[in-house]
């Protein structure tokens, strides 16, 4: 039975794609050594240098988020080497996990969950780390499991305080291009990223922003690669070209993606997103439920993670949810699994489409039996009207 | 500015084209006189006729509705011919413009524009006419600048409880494939459809249903024409072929359309509207306003009229919730001129489309400073839970 | 069983639409009354118009070009008026045979098919016509069934040598954006187009071009018209709308079909069209076939009609190359049907894909058994290579 | 200035994509851990086993071809491994590099780039390798810089008449699906390959076809491995999904390219390649050119690569081609740089693409001022018409 109507994707990514960028997609593939690549590379490649927000350096792969999260360690550590990571969720543990995989020896810092990446925990580590062991500190920005934001900038005041040379890295897959990201500014050394979030294209593009001092440590570690090595992809580069074949039709989504984020701006961009997920809190306090992340300040404008009551299925919830409503919604993961569903109000989404996915929400609560107050899409509704949404009056406020 | 996320165009048509179409229409166009386009055109052809509820006879012309207004004139009657028509709102009186301006004798009888034509008024007219003077009665059955529809069988039976031969000529352009209409059954002569709206095409294909009656009528009628002439369409028609160019690249989005709607089902469709256009009601009562349709009964599920408070201008808070929350809504016609908005709820729609639709409204209310009650989402909300959706609920109850 | 590759659309049109017009025409319909559509509108009727190489008016309709031809007519004729048209081929006798259907009185000069209209004869038939009862003129500027062109300045100038006041109305449905055309330069007062030949679109638009003279004249002609009546556009487009429902999504393509006939420069169109009639005629020379177009200069760069040896199918040709070369060319029409086929060179398309047809034609010839000579499609390489391709190079030369 | 008309992309790949596939591409993208891609991902993972010919295992990357060189590594050798690898080419000198730069240890067979690779010389060098040392034998069955096949089976039958254990390791990346690939028939043990070549997608999607013995081999290997490792892909392949977010929207265009390359038929496809080669040879030799593969029988079906005359540039050949002609030909890479140029006739192509294609060429050989004879494309043509098109006659003869 066909479900009529559009299906709101309201996972926390891949993001809906909007019409511009699936359009850029489907346009014929063309030589990628030809003298008219070059506009497309360098576009892509000095784009997303505005969306990093950074001078330094941007460099591409034609795989998923993973695959830039295995080109960050590989090109900056050697075998066996130490790096600290903070246990933020599920993905902070994936990460790490990919690291022992490989062959480094990643210490972790456990967390609850519930919030972002703990700067002074940090600190505390690395100052008993002397010996300057520990080679990187790799932390999640926003954490997709969950919901929760790190406090990048704190963390690398928090590197300094400790007077430590490890160099930052900084998993944004599912933060960059929609909640505040400021690779120089903020001292970063390696961001990883990916193309199916707040950039609002399909998955197969990622990302490694890279400062000159990871850049630098590039050339002295030891560990094997090839793929993924950051400096076979220095020189084609610079001219707008890739050492391997890139994955041309993704890269016009890509440079269609900048255009779209700089004509709306990426100020009104994030504003955007942390007025969603407002809204959307809002909702869930009048759902009588609970957000899963509990930090105050952590939470995400790219998700809301919500944990339902003990003894309900939250993957029934959301069975029941696309069923009925022909909505996704994120599920839980590892150990909040069936516990929590996620709700993405990320990527190229307005006030009507979040009234949609909450409605959906309040609906598929009803449909499940899922125990719940009434009213919370009224909530978020009435939360929209009293915030600003027109780019004129942000101005004017 | 950009504005972000989907446009919700949330007229009374066009209506938002589905990808599936969009992507059919997208295809390279074919020989219109090589073998393969037969089975395109026989498509288009024979599904018109499932969708009409037609075994008799169906036209497609390259043309906006208004053609197809036309086309239904010119070949059924002579110069000067009287029609009888029933002013239900701005499109009936359109019509009989038309057929004044192009040489027929217009009868109107006036409507008051909130609700459909009546079959009693029909009937005691058509009694006074014994000398059968009038050759054609003629009614809008989806009044789209109202909101209201006529009940097309019982004005059949009106004809012909009056004994009186004329032809029934009905405008189902907004109607059609959206609320329930069925050509052969109840005994309609002629029907005039217009492609972009429960088609959900983009405009530019229009249609005419034609009974054995009306087509032999074509035969003896006196009035000039050449585009709009059925009997030069029968002869290549029976192959699938056109007498002129057709618009190859609609029709390959029509026999999309046609897909879909036999994919949820004409019943489920009806029901669809229905359901939105109560749950659309529901939520004009609790803000406190009034539908523009009074009789019960002829409420329209298709699109909702709804008047603002006399001294407020419903264009201004068209105009407010466009730039503000990037949805069009539809304007108040001739008489009812920015007195009137109009909500389409029609097409390939859902209840989540809906409820962003109805949120919209009520933010823009606010932002422009209608009086009304806050809650009326919530109404729509509350309603929607209450009545079914999911089509396998449908079977079971 | 699938045919690989590109079919090659080489049919005198529709021409194959390129795939930036594919996806402009693919983008989501808009509201035709929203701030938004008055640009599209406007880009269209402003387009149209440097595309017609006029100043003074356009008219645009949702319908294929046979409707144009009825528009031109309808709003320019009293019931019973004689136009003298001139019957160049199969299109010119349509035209006139649709005239006499919808009321005029056609006078028509004969011609062989195997040239253009003749200026001469159309000027001694006004002199004989003192008391004006020719109310039109009207030619076919390139006439698709044959190949031939009509020299429409010189006949403007017959008719100004006449004396007589008739109206200059030519079909340019085929010729419009692919050979030369100047609306006001030549004197011309209505000018007939259509969408899918120079302008690469799908059928489904049509044009009027009008002269001052003309619209002046629709203001007091009696002929009974609605959908066709031009005085009904003219308060709408002022603004960039129209009166009624417009062709949304081929608009969209039409303005994109406008810019690229602009990046390329309609000169350089035109010559790029010449040049390739010129190529297909060496190869039709090569091959020991004749052109049907007999009269010198008045051979079409937009089609090619080719006969066939006697006693030889010219269908069973096109289905044979049809079946084994993935390739569509266009038959034979009335008093020739049979007899010749036409190579379509028009719309978006450059040496290779010509040599791609011409071989396609070779390959078709040997295997359909039609006697010929080998070697036509190498004699246009050569005649290709011979003359000039690079836009620099025609500067130069 | 806009080149009219469509571009041919004649590099050996990214092969032109086809408007089914490009269509398939840019539909929406969705949840890749919901129930629906669960359709997905198995009818890609399933139809690619097909293709391969092979029940034993395929796995899917979101990378280009050259991380499928890497992954084939990767999991079937430990550190400081040796392996024998034959060098037919540029792709065989990247490939054994990769090896080198990733810790293995390649032992290079050298050619003279003009022919496949020689299974007696590998015969005789396993028979020297009394024990075992060498892990692996990499070959490359269709070398993309020269057009020159290996033959695989005869390698394979080399390895075993010298009863050695070495797995075979053969890169198809632009041979499978244009030339005939067994992968069980013929006894490989892992076959890469890439989506932008006889898949005739967009590059970004690379391919492993593994044996039961290499992913055996896969558990006791020690290179470390995370990105790439079949074993983790093993379990949700299982059921149509992937360890890591997978290039959705590819797979929609994989899937369709799978459906068309079964709606031709596998070896229509393959006879369709040989045959465009041989026409293509038979266009080179009638210029008086010579082509680079000069050991017959290893002639490709993919790509042709033909020798300027000394003292003459062949990029400077593909600039004036590209330029004049909108062609894009493939270049010559490290030792035959600028001395040949790669015609690709590969992918979704049909007859007429290839004559266009070899028009094009004649006539940029002519424009660039290179010695040679007239009437190339006359012979492909000549040899086309002498050869079997349609699949029909193929059946008959």
């Amino acid at each position: 039975m066909r479900q009529p109507g559009r299906h709101f994707l309201q996972i926390p990514g891949p993001s809906s794609v909007p019409d511009r960028i699936l359009k850029a997609i489907g346009q014929q593939t063309i030589d990628h050594r030809g003298p008219d690549f070059a506009d497309v590379g360098k576009a892509a490649l000095d784009g997303m240098k505005t969306i990093f927000k950074t001078n330094q350096h941007v460099f591409i792969f034609p795989s998923s988020g993973t695959g830039a999260w295995e080109a960050a360690l590989v090109n900056t550590l050697s075998p066996g080497d130490k790096v600290l990571m903070f246990e933020t969720g599920h993905f902070a543990s994936m990460w790490s996990s990919m690291a022992r995989k490989i062959g480094f020896t990643p210490e972790v810092i456990e967390g609850d969950w519930r919030g972002g990446a703990e700067p002074d925990r940090i600190e505390a580590r690395l100052r008993q780390d002397t010996h300057h062991e520990i080679k990187a500190v790799c932390v999640v920005h926003n954490e997709t499991s969950t919901g929760s934001v790190s406090p990048i900038e704190e963390i690398r005041k928090a590197i300094d305080a400790a007077g430590h040379p490890a160099l930052l890295m900084v998993d944004s897959i599912s933060g960059l291009a929609s909640i505040d990201f400021r690779f120089d500014e903020w001292g970063v050394d390696v961001c990883i990223s990916g193309s199916q979030k707040g950039l609002m294209l399909p998955p197969g593009l990622s990302f490694n922003a890279v400062s000159e001092k990871a850049l630098e440590r590039a050339k002295s570690v030891t560990m094997p690669r090839s793929y993924w090595d950051w400096h076979d992809m220095v020189g084609p580069n610079s001219n707008g070209y890739f050492p391997y074949t890139p994955s041309t039709n993704l890269l016009y989504g890509l440079n269609e993606a900048i255009e779209m984020l700089h004509e709306e701006g990426l100020d009104q961009v994030f504003a955007r997103h942390a007025r969603h997920g407002a809204s959307t809190r809002a909702a869930v306090r009048a759902w009588g439920l609970e957000v899963l992340c509990a930090r105050q300040g952590d939470e995400s404008g790219v998700l809301t993670a919500v944990l339902v009551p003990t003894d309900y299925s939250a993957d029934n919830f959301r069975a029941t949810t696309l069923k009925h409503y022909n909505i996704s919604l994120g599920n839980g993961l590892s150990k909040v699994a069936d516990k929590v569903f996620r709700i993405g109000h990320l990527g190229d989404f307005n006030d009507l489409m979040l009234m949609a996915t909450l409605s959906g929400v309040e609906m598929g609560l009803e449909k499940a039996g899922i125990p719940h107050q009434s009213g919370g899409a009224q909530a978020a509704l009435d939360h929209l009207k009293q915030s600003t949404t027109c780019p004129s009056d942000t101005q004017n406020s």
